[in-house]
């Protein structure tokens, strides 16, 4: 193998590509980008035996070949040469050399015959969609995924197509998320559960663009592929929760609130709550709505905080209780001005809705209030 | 007590002061700041027994009076609070209230008379340079500076006057760093050594102006004195190394060199010097200098590398060895185009000194390389 290929090209390649890099593996081959030159172009590849991330770039090929090397060894040293073409060849011992102006490197190499083969996926169903958009999708879901293991399924979004539209649902135990968009192409009912990880990698390697992205889904594999870049992960098996029989259709009481003064009353009132000390960890704020008013509130051992904030209120008045945490994950990744955030009862969950996009809708549930 | 106070004024004496405040320690009124009125101002004061730091403003006052209440607590309320005027006061239950808008906090708080006070300092030696002369003496130096807490007085920086000029120095048994200045108005020679810790946090609350601050030397302790801070430290006793008989005069190679470029060689080389395994911590580079040439090796497990860059030399030709680390924090803190490193023999210290200012000066001691 030899080839020359400019820096920033190869540094972006390589980019992509390290998010699927193993560590602390017993394989240390995982640990590797594998190189594969293929007439013109060159092709990386990372696999950590969840997620596989292959990228495919044009450059000069002086002599075609393969090579496994340690990846953060070699993004390290790509990263800080000039930026300018760089040479790169196996010499007679099996080590990588790269050469760039007056430096030159020489890296251990491991087997490419041993690199495992990223798994062939059979696409059953495709969607298409703008990287702008999918990135959205996940960054107003994504942060609700559980993180205990003890139910699988629910480390994964739902990603599921009901007439042309795509809904991507998270759920913890705690709260729900759900953005949907539709698809301009026509496209048939599925479902698949991804690994919130796989998300995270496939959100890092998105630009926020109208470069398309597209979702390929399989018996046990998903795909999403880009214009240089197609990473493949596993899906989640099981049943996922029937959310539309969760999320309440109607409300006994309403407000209507300026999303940045809400979210500054609960970032505020979240430094009282959260300095309980760790046993104590679910202590809640007392949220409580009066005609025209919202009062929130919380005591303990450290002090003690109340925070009014004049809104649009509709229905009953109430006392409920939060995680503010909760409400603050929300109303982060909200980049409307208004919400709608409707509740039932003091023990039934609280919906957010931005008051001006019908298709991102955030549930939670209370939490008793102590006498 | 009862004050009024502008947010981003009070913001700014609580970020300055909250550097003195102890964590982890045992006497919780150390993990709280001093509020006390006198007159129309306001002193806040924070104290881990080692470092205080004393800041006054104005605002309005309703009432005089003073309260301690946990730094970190009042810091972020105050910091999430809106943009506006805030008024603080102690409440019957001897909590501190904070009201701002529809915000109302109370915090719990504690006895100010259990406050220790900070030393009283009676300056014997005092010297006054700009905020920005000396944040860049202490940048220049303060990274060479001991972390081995068996020769406690090297993990300070000397301050020396000497012939009007200020000296500070820092040396930690691998290398030295020694940046001069002139001073303006007459003083008298003296020498202290001021804990690094305390250089740290007096670098964090200068700007880089041209505002004055003045160090002012006692027996045990000083003092350095802004316009609305003061932040008093003890000193660290003990016998300062000579360092004027350890840096070379004379050199028998001499290279001069682009700083950037040198700089760039040594950060790719130790991707590959740091990356062998922890016990070979001091893995050396080699620097190899022939007639208008450089070249930088090293070879571990992991590879082998190479740099070579043109520079002009004189002197005779050279074969030493190094840790990288120890050139690039000296490379990294220069701020200059081209620099001079002169060496004696393969086991003498090389120094370094940038072209175009004899104000500073580096040394290094080699590795013994490895046949």
């Amino acid at each position: 193998m030899k080839i020359v290929c400019e820096k920033e090209k190869l540094l972006k390649g390589i980019n992509s590509v390290v998010k699927a890099v193993a560590n602390k593996t017993t394989m240390p081959i995982l640990e590797g980008i594998l190189i594969q030159t293929n007439d013109n172009e060159i092709k990386l590849t990372t696999y950590d035996l969840e997620i596989g991330i292959e990228y495919v770039m044009n450059c000069t090929i002086q002599e075609q070949g393969s090579a496994v090397v340690n990846a953060t060894m070699f993004s390290e040293i790509i990263r800080k040469l000039p930026d300018t073409d760089i040479l790169i060849y196996m010499n007679e011992n099996n080590l990588l050399v790269i050469e760039c102006e007056g430096s030159l490197y020489k890296l251990a190499t491991m087997n490419p015959d041993e690199f495992p083969e990223l798994p062939k996926i059979e696409v059953e169903y495709s969607i298409k969609l703008e990287q702008n958009i999918l990135k959205n999708m996940i960054r107003k879901t994504i942060f609700a995924v559980s993180t205990e293991e003890n139910r699988p399924i629910f480390t994964g979004c739902l990603f599921e197509i009901i007439d042309n539209k795509l809904n991507v649902v998270s759920v913890d135990g705690f709260r729900l998320a759900l953005k949907s968009n539709f698809i301009n192409t026509k496209v048939n009912d599925f479902k698949a559960v991804i690994p919130g990880k796989t998300l995270n990698e496939v959100n890092k390697i998105m630009t926020d663009s109208y470069d398309t992205i597209v979702i390929g889904v399989a018996k046990n594999q998903a795909l999403f592929e880009m214009e240089n870049c197609k990473i493949v992960t596993r899906i989640l098996d099981g049943e996922f929760l029937n959310y539309n029989n969760v999320i309440p259709e109607n409300w006994d009481t309403r407000i209507r609130v300026n999303k940045n003064n809400f979210q500054n009353c609960f970032e505020r009132i979240s430094l009282i709550s959260a300095s309980s000390s760790e046993k104590e960890k679910k202590y809640p704020v007392k949220v409580t709505i009066d005609i025209g008013k919202v009062t929130i509130s919380c005591t303990n051992q450290t002090g003690d905080a109340k925070e009014e904030i004049y809104v649009a209120t509709e229905g009953k008045n109430l006392e409920i209780g939060f995680n503010p945490k909760y409400f603050l994950d929300a109303l982060k990744v909200i980049d409307d001005e208004e919400i709608y955030v409707d509740f039932g009862t003091s023990i039934s969950p609280a919906v957010i809705r931005p008051v001006d996009d019908g298709e991102y809708t955030y549930m939670i549930l209370p939490i008793k209030l102590k006498d």
